[in-house]
């Protein structure tokens, strides 16, 4: 139909222009003053109240109720987290998103990545680093005691940094990136590094104590999952403003809690199409299996929803054999296939091994439905249980269920029948 | 013959062997204590005097004459140097590398990579950039107020960040460059931003000026081509260890002056194989074509000796474009063609998207010559006047004259009748 044409053009037009800008870092309560009050926790995924919510995400509460000073360590927290304390929002609601378990809560430092074309922000928390940590579900002292570095040494540096520089346009960024083997999802040490090298002579100059400049350095420096957060608000910077287009079908948010898979669609506005989540298939860290292993998880799919991570697998064969996907020569059959439900590719994030084919961009849920091919999730994995952290690594399909019931609506928003 | 077999073993066992770490940054002529008297210029490539030398090469040599303080201006420079008023001699008899012109002289500092399984050393300046630059021949103000930037702040800062975090490893921070994209001779921009990355806190802890680190910190950021000296000096420390082992026919250096070609062979000792140098092929900048153009020049194919370059073409997909060296899908049919001339190939350096074949490591000079395969390289082309710079980038081959003669000089050491 020319109208859903029309509509998905418009929806993947806004997804090309848009322009993400990393422009500063502040508390999350200034950011979404809804969090200043009461005892807000946002977390990934569609919305799912404490007694459906899957172990990690229940140790990550724990964790963040103790770090804000709600409860006085994680057991209390945890009782008052089941009495209903607590209200429990997804970050999609509130223009965040946030890696596994997701938490954001009021005095965590947020990065704000602005679109500068469309002049809508978007949240995300600073990148805590691998081992046992909170998005994975990580709550104890060494945790916490992270968590206040970065909220009062590392957050502050970089907002000052931001605002001297005027900020870090993210496009050019990501479009190295994916010549130098990151998908932006699993793997992140290439535009961590650049990232890095851009910001470095700003952190100088803005930096008061070398000795805590030299900490903040060495943090960045070692972590190469820095970036995924960046680009996970980049991933909500650009789709924000493709919500609510009449007659697209273009997938505008993937999102799962631990529990649930939920999609959202431009068309249908900001319903949720749940399904259950899946089992990431992967590799699992020495003396885990997939017994061990929570479902899959996280906010971190809105970059699948751009176009990176599993879709833009074939710019990172060192993935492939990382996440458990195959020979790594043939990472890029994966990116081929996503174009099978992609709207178009991506002119300016394009892949060099593949002769600059451009990422897959826009997912139409009607090109999912009628090829069966569900989205490639590159993932992370979790320990099932509260307080241990990551795992492994894996790849993941998006429920078909999800992309389905989506169509139904989508038809049925259209007036006409559903297939 | 065994004999050669069992050379070449040991030959590229030490080349696997060896461990470089970026350990310093000083003058050149504390490196090289014979640069500390008269006024000796040393250079890229075999050995040429003045009336042999290209035009950048001269040109290089005016403006470092002014640099050191040797003649008032570029004009003087030239007269001085037509009169024999300057020592020349390579880089390589030094423990030296130099890329493109290659100049090296006292007071410029130089990069030391020390080899810690062998225990020695090698030298390299700081590279300048791109543009107008004194390895392209570059000789105004500019450049030369640049050479003074590097002498007087960059130098000395790096000195005291490398002294206090004790060096920076560089076998496995190669390796990861090559996930990365990089071949380190036309492409470094991974290995840059890694080693920035590590360096960056030792930088933050050891300087006193965050104005002067800012600068620096910049200057590293915008130069994708950093690490090409450090990968150069890499090359150099690897395989010094491997000259003049008995019966070995591998490679120790190619190099050349932009007039000659050289290579050095184990087993022929400090010989240079000589013959006129060729002109790349590639693509140029705009507003130059291939009649601009100086033949092939620099110490830089040093990095191909070791397997990096035009044998890790296929890392580096996104290379193929830039040297103008064909479809990026196909990159890796450079790679799979050097392995036909290399000995072995390297373990801890490889290249997944070829399902991490090692690249190519220690050129056979028997092989050479029986495929007729010359070794490939990546090469910056330098504008044949004096005083312009980079005018483009391409892929070049080292003459089979020079393993032809090597072969026959290697044969007459062996005693048995040349091929």
């Amino acid at each position: 139909m020319e109208a859903i044409e029309q509509a998905n053009r418009a929806a993947v037009g806004r997804m090309l222009e848009a322009d993400p800008v990393l422009i500063d870092v502040v508390p999350a309560c200034e950011a979404i003053p809804a969090l200043a009050d009461g005892r807000k926790i946002l977390h990934a995924g569609p919305p799912i109240e404490w007694d459906r919510m899957c172990g990690p995400m229940r140790g990550a509460i724990a964790g963040i109720a103790v770090f804000e000073g709600w409860s006085a360590g994680l057991d209390e927290a945890t009782a008052m987290a089941a009495e209903g304390a607590f209200e429990f929002h997804p970050n999609h609601h509130f223009g965040a998103v946030g890696p596994m378990t997701g938490m954001t809560t009021r005095s965590q430092p947020v990065m704000v990545v602005e679109n500068r074309t469309f002049a809508n922000r978007a949240y995300c928390t600073v990148n805590e680093g691998l081992g046992k940590v909170m998005r994975f579900g990580g709550n104890d002292a060494q945790v916490l005691k992270r968590l206040a570095w970065l909220r009062d040494v590392a957050g502050p540096l970089l907002a000052k940094a931001l605002r001297e520089c005027g900020g870090i346009p993210l496009k050019s960024l990501i479009a190295r990136g994916l010549s130098m083997g990151d998908e932006m999802h699993q793997r992140n040490v290439a535009c961590s590094g650049l990232l890095l090298r851009e910001l470095a002579p700003a952190l100088a100059r803005t930096s008061q104590d070398v000795q805590l400049l030299a900490e903040l350095l060495s943090f960045m420096g070692g972590n190469d999952q820095f970036f995924l957060n960046v680009g996970m608000a980049t991933g909500k910077a650009i789709m924000d403003p493709v919500r609510g287009i009449e007659c697209s079908s273009i997938v505008t948010a993937m999102s799962r809690n631990g529990t649930d898979f939920g999609i959202r669609v431009s068309g249908t506005g900001d319903t949720w199409f749940i399904a259950p989540v899946e089992m990431p298939e992967g590799l699992y860290f020495p003396g885990f299996t997939e017994t061990d292993s929570n479902p899959d998880m996280g906010d971190s799919t809105i970059v699948e929803t751009i176009g990176l991570g599993g879709f833009a697998m074939g710019a990172a064969p060192a993935v492939a054999g990382f996440v458990g996907a195959g020979a790594a020569s043939e990472a890029g059959n994966y990116t081929r296939a996503m174009t099978e439900i992609g709207y178009g590719e991506n002119p300016e994030w394009t892949i060099p091994a593949l002769d600059y084919l451009g990422v897959p961009t826009g997912i139409d849920i009607r090109l999912v439905v009628e090829t069966g091919i569900a989205p490639t999730i590159n993932t992370g994995i979790a320990h099932k249980e509260p307080g241990i952290g990551q795992i492994g690594a894996g790849v993941v399909r998006a429920p078909m269920d999800c992309f389905k019931q989506a169509l139904r609506a989508f038809a049925d928003e259209m007036g006409v029948s559903g297939q």
